[in-house]
Order: structure tokens, then sequence, then C-alpha cells
């Protein structure tokens, strides 16, 4: 049996995980971070691609921003598109704000070598990991190489995902709700066909281009959550794709598919994120369907008032620890229903919604797009929210 | 069998025919009006109270305004309110607009006196009511005591509400789509408690204060749409309001109740609002729920764009005749969204919401609320839309 002591014990060496050690680490506090998962594996997972002006300010903060300036995509907006009418959610004239593009594997390598240079103790491939607040301490119990550990630190932080282990140390209950629809996403070997996002209801289902690079698409697709993604050729995605972006004068460009895969989609938030010794940050806490880009960026919302708190904490202010997870709830919740705002807004109603009902709700949906398209303060409200609430 | 002939049958006596009748009168265009209910049957029916400053407008461009300036309520804005916390949308400060509170019963009174006054043909109490499209021109008949009549004209507009018989010479498909809410409303014999109309959303339901005068008060309390209104003592109905529309602070004041009912909420709108000769104006072409106060202002609306349209095709131009439906659709399912979007906004979701997504729409809600009350872009939204979108 291996002793560690450390202040914060940190569950998950996501980009939550590494960016609270970061916070800590520029605040003088001590932490460890534990991660069941490999190195390679935790570097190599495609998920979200787009940061918040909010976000990228956390990294510049940090001094962390090198490569996201040198390699991210500045977004000054978004196209929203309804039966081939696109408009443009001008963020920068409307809000003065943008967002960067820049996928998370990017932060994540980013948030890596930072560790690396700072010489973090980050626990890998770790074993059986098990949380407890017991003896008026926080303790992680995990193996490393067939060996038991002992993490022992004052508090314990669980930025270990939605199916996380630390979540059970609160008990929290936990608010949801499911959508009758799915994401085919592809990455493909081409250059974006657009500047910015596109974002388009179209009567097949909902559509969107985005990218991951000058060279990488990155572009999805709605379907049903039963959809078996043996029965999407590369063919018929493009298909699908071309009939629902389309514009007249415009042209989508194809490429070698080079990653597909399905993702579900679910809105969740627990009923506190901090209990004891022991608090939650990002999708351990909250998930959200894709389709407002708030996941990575709610995470590091909720990184970023956790790591102020402990550090205040550490210097006899437990003021901010104490509201931490109001705050960052209260935050969530505003983004949770922005999230169901576009999630509702751009997706076709699926077989969830009575028969005699979808089509209501489609041209509803169209009516929004259409009032959206011509006015300035519903686009305002739109960016303001897409570039990214106050962290607070 | 008596004949009748003139340019443009209207068929229903509301304020949507009614005020057909007004501007067709304006425009130098000869109309009748066939209603098959009783002139005081007409008169005291209690419907809706909120004029937009749009619906204003039209009133005093025909000089039809006196009554709403004389005895409406001008408000510059509403009270939104969560769980007690109540926020003020202040409609002059946000968009320069207002609206008026003035009954639909005083609307409808206004428009006979013009009506007595231009000496206008109205038959009341027509029975059998059936219009045609047939042998190029529109023919209205029905029975005046007893006695057959027939309205030969060039055009029939069907003002004749959501169940009116014009409707079946369109042949349109109809989009709809149900709530799983109800309101039970009351007018009570007491001074309101407010200074505007408050909107409320509480763990229990949606609760609203709303006025006819500086004397009468006219409240909801959301219900279940099967609710009896038997169940519903006097008591019971303060009892819920003092419940929801509860503020620190703040008392509302009881009294009398004189009138209680509960009504449905439907959202419906059809595919069409002309075909040959035949057109549609306000009900006959689609309801929303009450929430955004957008019935009445609906068929106004709609009744602006058809009697500039029927009086250019009088002087000679078909095409504002012939765009008429679509405009006047694309200007309703902007409102239709609205409509849906408050009544989402402000309901606790009803027994056709799975039980365990409850929690989170409510939820969702309130942070829909919370991010409204702090952001002048969703103020503003939300001000423009419920003080009226341009006709045109």
């Amino acid at each position: 049996m291996q002793q560690h002591r450390t202040r914060v014990a940190i569950i998950g060496a996501g980009p939550a995980g590494l960016l609270l050690g970061a916070l800590l680490a520029d605040r003088g506090v001590p932490f460890a971070v534990v991660e069941h998962r490999s190195r390679e594996h935790v570097l190599g997972r495609v998920r979200a691609g787009v940061l918040e002006q909010s976000s990228v300010e956390v990294l510049e903060r940090l001094g962390l921003a090198d490569g996201v300036h040198a390699n991210g995509l500045v977004h000054g907006g978004v196209h929203l598109q309804h039966e081939g009418e696109r408009f443009h959610i001008d963020f920068e004239e409307l809000v003065g704000r943008t967002v960067t593009v820049y996928g998370q594997q990017r932060v994540q390598a980013d948030l890596m070598a930072a560790h690396d240079a700072l010489g973090s103790t980050v626990f890998y491939d770790a074993a059986d990991v098990a949380p407890a607040d017991e003896g008026g301490e926080a303790v992680v119990r995990f193996g490393l190489g067939g060996e038991p550990q002992e993490l022992h630190a004052d508090f314990v932080v669980g930025a270990d995902g939605f199916h996380g282990v630390t979540r059970s140390l609160l008990a929290p209950t936990v608010a949801e709700r499911g959508y009758d629809a799915a994401w085919l996403g592809i990455l493909a070997d081409v250059a974006p066909s657009t500047d910015e996002l596109i974002y388009a209801l179209h009567p097949d289902g909902f559509a969107m281009h985005s990218m991951r690079s000058p060279s990488v698409s990155r572009l999805y697709v709605q379907v049903a959550p039963d959809e078996r993604i043996e029965e999407w050729s590369d063919d018929r995605i493009w298909d699908a794709l071309d009939t629902r972006l389309g514009a007249p004068g415009w042209t989508l460009e194809h490429g070698a598919i080079t990653e597909k895969s399905i993702t579900q989609m679910r809105s969740s938030v627990v009923s506190s994120l901090g209990r004891g010794r022991a608090f939650l940050a990002g999708d351990a806490g909250h998930i959200v369907p894709p389709t407002g880009a708030k996941g990575l960026n709610s995470a590091i919302a909720d990184v970023t008032l956790l790591g102020d708190a402990l550090a205040a904490q550490a210097a006899g202010d437990e003021a901010p620890l104490r509201s931490y997870s109001d705050r960052a709830l209260d935050r969530q919740w505003k983004v949770q229903q922005f999230s169901e705002y576009m999630t509702d807004l751009l997706h076709v109603p699926g077989p969830a919604v009575p028969a005699d009902e979808r089509e209501f709700r489609y041209r509803s949906r169209l009516g929004r797009l259409r009032y959206v398209s011509g006015s300035r303060p519903a686009q305002q409200s739109i960016a303001e929210q897409y570039t990214g609430l106050a962290i607070r």
C-alpha cells in the first residue's frame, strides 16, 4: 500500500480535471490527479470543438492559450439556415465577442504539456478508483500496476464525467430529459466549405457543418436515436448533407470520411455540485445535447469557479467554496435552457412527438427561425449565450 | 327568397369581421356582414383584453380609437415572476412601445357603434349560414326569420371563428398541437393589486394577474385540462392565486368573483388563408394559447392586410390579395412560436410529460426566466413581440 498526500485530489484527467489542476498550480494549491484511463486514450477522444470567448479568456489568464491563438480558428459568428435560406448571426457586430474553433483534443494536449512542464502528479491507468469522505479527510483509493494506493486530501473533486464514481459521494438527485434524435457525426479530410459553422433545419432533419482545421471538416446529420451506423454508407451521408445543407449558389465539398459515429442526446443536471469534502465539475455534474456547443465550455466555467473557490479556501475564506454549487448550477441552468432551445429549434420532431403534432412543431420552428432572421434583439440574445455567459 | 348584392361578404360580426367592414368602408369598398348569433350574444362574450401597439395604431388610422384612448389602460411593460422573484420587462424603455389593456367586449361595442353610425348592413341571427364559391361569384345563403336569403358578392371572407363554416371552402390542411394545461379564469370586483400584468411560474403552476378596468381584476391559474370547475370554490381560487402570485412585501386584494370559467389551450394554423374567392381572417384561420395575448391582435393584423388587399383589388391591383395568405401566415407563424414560447416558459409540465422529465423541464424554465431577468436582448425580444410585430 502506497500513501500519498495532497490538498486537492482530482479524479479525471480530461480537460476539466487538468484545467482545475492548472488553476490550482497557478494559485499555489497542491493537487494530484487520478485517471482510470491511459494517457493515450484520454488524448485520443474526439469531442467538442468550439470554445466560448469566456473559455479562451480563462486559458489566457493561465498562460495556456498559445496553442489556441496559434491554431484556433476565430469565428465572428455562425450561420443559421432553414430550408435553404441562410442567415448570419454576427457575434462580433452584435455583442463584440467571438468563439474559437479548437478541438477538445488540442485543449487536452495543451493541458498535458502544461502539466508535464509543471511536473504535476497525474496517475494514469488507475484501477478501481474509489473516492471517500471519511475520518475528516478525503481519500481516493485505487490500484497502480497491481499495487494499492491511497491518496489523502482535504477535498476531492470529481471531474470524472457523466458515469464518474465521485457522484455517489454527493448522493444528488438528477433532473434529466431525453431527445428523440441523435447525431451522426463524421470527420472528413476536406477543407471546410464554409468560413463559419452552419446550423440547418430541413424537413429531413437537422444538419451541421463544423470544422477541425483548415483541412478537416466536421459534419453532422440528425438521425433517429435507434439508428444503426451500418445503415449509413459514406454516399448516403454526403447525400443527406448535400440536401439538408443545400443553399442556392453554394456547394458542399466532399472528402474521405476518416471517422463516423452516432451520439445520443441527453440533458442532465445533478441537484448539488458540492457536499462535505466532495465536489463535482463538468460532465460529472451535468450534460447537454451538443447543439449549443456547451459541454466543454460548461466544464471550463465550473472549474474556473471551483479553482478560485479552493484557492480562497486555502487562504482562509470558506465562503466561495460553500456557494460554489449554487453559483455553478445557476449558470448551468441558464446554459441548459439555451442548449434545449437550440436543440428544439433546429431538429425535426421525432417519433416521440404525436404524429398529428409534428407538422405544427416543425412549422413553429421555421417561424422562430424566420423571426430570429429579422430580429436584432433575438440575434443578440443568441450571440451573448453562444459566446458565453459571464463566469461568476 | 331575398337576394342581396355587395362586393365583399363577411361572415362573422366579431371584432375581425366588423373591423374588416370598417376598413372596407374607409376605402369605399361595399360589404355586408352575416352573423349567426344575436347582436347581444356577440357583445356579451368575454375574451381577450390586451391590444398590441400595432393594433391600437390600426384603430387610430380608422378613427376608431376614441374608446381605447378614453378607457384603455396604457401599460409600459409586464412583470414576469418565478417562485416569488418578480422582475419588470419595461417595453417603453426597451423598444419604445406599449400595450393597452382594453377588453375585447369594448372593442366589439366600439365597432358596433361605428357600423351603426355608418349604416352598415349587418345581418344578425342568420340561420344555417352556407357560403359558396360558384358560377364566378361568392354566394352566402342563410335564413332570416324563416325567410331564405342569398348574398351575392365578389369575395367572401370567413371571420367566423375556429369552428366557422367558411373554412370548408378552402379545404386547408391544419397544423396543430395541444397543451397539457388549461386556464381557470375569473373576473373579480376588486381593484387590481398591480399596475401592470403579472405572469408567474410557480411549482404549483402558472398564475396571472390581469385587469379589465381600475375596479375589475382578471386572474388566471393553470389547471389540468380535464379539471372540473365545480372543484374550485372561490376560496380555493384565491388560495391558489395568493400562493402562486405571492411575492415579498406584496398583497393580492380579494373581491367578489363575478365570472368563472375554464379555457382549454390549443395552437392551430390552417395551410392557406385564401383560395379562389374565399379568404379567412382571425380565429377562422388560426388560434393560439392565451399566454402571449395574441388572439385578438392576430385577427386585427389579418384584417388589416386583407382590408388593404381587397381595396387594392377594387382599384385594379390583384397582387396584394393574391399574396395575402402568404404574408398573413408568415406573420402568424412568428406569432405562433412566440405564443408557444411564452406558454411553455410559464407553465408547469403537465401529465403529458413523462414523470421523470418534469423536474428537468421545470428547472430549465426557471433557468430561462433567470436568464431573461438579467439579459437586455432577451427582454427586448420579448418586448418587441409582446407589443406587436409589424403588420405587412
